[in-house]
């Protein structure tokens, strides 16, 4: 049995549900929900949700979170009680600290994953003080693209206890200019973090086992998984979206980055390190060949109207999506996912008499 | 022990005196000369020639390969005697494709690696089925970077025995535009030519066992390096340019995808879908701030009399490398790098009792 596949002691003590090896959810915003977050860790996993439309909101899902953990369903095995097994993800360019604070003590998610700050180390580390002051326990995760993040995590105030290293070919908001494949960029990172205790994570174009078990193999301790959550019965997600990541194929050619898509629906403000990947459709082409914004965030906003239909080959809605969406072929339960990702690492690392 | 780390009955059968995990040495344009692709297969793995200033020049390598082999070393293990046991590397858009023939029929190369024709695929149909004829047993392998290209392959009229598949962090020469990270493009390409009979090595990225490890587990038979093998110390590259390879950290941002340095050596013709990936320093910084080409061509050009010292931090000359470059710190021997990779990646794959 390879070693990549084992879950350290940190990982057990703090997360005792866990099977090794440890697959998680994406903080995906909205669509990444209480069902999905909850399924990926009752599976053995580490469901995260995503930030929402308001900070208030994520209070909202957290007690959903809650309740469908005291369901029928038998309770996690060996989860601990002063802790919900679940992460919760913020933007913190646009989320409020105070209330994130609040919920945080309210709800005690195991984990926060931080990403995008306006002001950098400076916001992390405030973030960071202040949900350890607030509540003893909670694990830090903060998300990184280059390496230059991680030599600046180690000189920061706060250290975090793990790095999700976010490689190029990931959906939604990443690295805008200066990102590069996660085959790259994750062990560049480990060497720049070896020794400081800090557990690291990859994310990026993970969508199966093979993808899994690379990662584990460029140095990762748990893989990341976001377009293949989105194809999860569980997600909070418009069939329409969701059929698209089910439909597409070739994910270098199909997805790009752009802030079009932002920009159509009327979000602005994202520091300018970011932009999002997203499957190309009609709104892109024309854009492309020149047609006016105006024009098109008319027509944007009709094809919202038509809701589903307004997704597809034809389709003018934003599609944020990886590159691996060409790995996608099929929705299915959040937890089906988890134990047949595991498998397939298992099949590649786990030896010939790897199920132990 | 990892199904992965296997050589297949085709492999054993075809290159003998291979040691698994297959380790490649990618055919370098003149940097990937005799002594490195000779001291790559002695190790067990399988070397390849770059192509030359003139498909002229490959004979003469060619030759030298030749009498290497004769020199006082052991023959390799099972080596077969009807074919040379290093590969050779072809631009198809500037190489000869008599002048190729002629020389394949004489030295008998145990693969040619076919990359860039200006035609596609009536190109690489043209000259494998010109190889095939000329000697059978050769193998044809053809490098791609995208989903199309493989879907292309399957509709040729010569089916190659093994494509490279050359993910976005390469140096060198790789598409321009349609590219993408290996930890996707590999499994989709894997998806699309799976049952074809034609064998998947990963290349692009890869410059210790950890990606190596990772390429196997993504579904390579086989991974290739290339900028690892510019700091072996058989390449056949200048001391100046070596230095850089060892120095340079962050291959995100210390590398990038640019025409300038070509255009600088006065290198015009590649057909437009590629693009090489370079070390970035003073040439590109002042052309990104505006400074005139004809000025930098002035000085690259008294750059280029000064030799090793033209490279560096402040140096303007073409640096050719991939984005793993930051993984790379030492110049070590071609076949000390073949084993320490082949250890590593043993290490991540073979299990608890892996080495058999």
């Amino acid at each position: 049995m390879s070693r990549a596949i084992h879950l350290t002691s940190t990982l057990t003590r703090t997360y005792p549900w866990l099977t090794a090896p440890l697959i998680i959810s994406a903080p995906m915003r909205i669509m990444s929900g209480p069902a999905l977050a909850v399924a990926v860790s009752r599976a053995g996993g580490l469901g995260f949700l995503g930030p929402n439309t308001t900070t208030q909101n994520i209070a909202t899902d957290l007690a959903e979170v809650s309740s469908l953990l005291q369901s029928p369903h038998p309770p996690l095995p060996g989860s601990p009680t002063s802790h919900l097994p679940i992460g919760v993800g913020f933007q913190l360019w646009s989320d409020d600290l105070n209330t994130a604070i609040t919920t945080i003590k309210q709800y005690r998610p195991c984990a926060v994953w931080l990403f995008a700050p306006a002001n950098g180390q400076s916001d992390l580390d405030t973030w960071s003080a202040r949900i350890r002051a607030a509540v003893p326990g909670t694990q830090i995760w903060v998300q990184i693209g280059t390496v230059s993040e991680a030599t600046t995590l180690l000189s920061g105030r706060e250290k975090p206890d793990a790095v999700v290293v976010q490689g190029a070919e990931a959906g939604g908001h990443g690295r805008a200019n200066d990102g590069m494949g996660l085959m790259v960029l994750l062990p560049e990172i480990a060497d720049v973090l070896a020794g400081s205790g800090i557990m690291v994570f990859g994310a990026g174009g993970i969508a199966d086992g093979r993808g899994a078990a690379a990662a584990l193999c460029l140095g990762a301790e748990g893989v990341v998984m976001g377009t293949r959550f989105l194809a999860a019965e569980e997600a909070r997600i418009s069939k329409g979206y969701q059929g698209e990541v089910v439909r597409v194929r070739d994910g270098a050619v199909m997805t790009t980055r752009t802030l079009l898509y932002n920009h159509l629906r009327g979000t602005f403000g994202w520091p300018q390190e970011y932009s999002p990947r997203t499957i190309v459709n009609r709104s892109w082409r024309e854009f492309q060949a020149g047609r006016a914004f105006e024009e098109l965030k008319r027509l944007h906003d009709e094809a919202l109207k038509a809701g589903d239909e307004g997704w597809g080959a034809e389709g003018r809605l934003a599609t944020y999506a990886g590159a691996a969406v060409g790995l996608i072929h099929e929705v299915k339960d959040a937890g089906t996912i988890v134990r047949e990702v595991r498998e397939q690492v298992w099949e590649r690392l786990g030896g010939e008499k790897g199920r132990l």
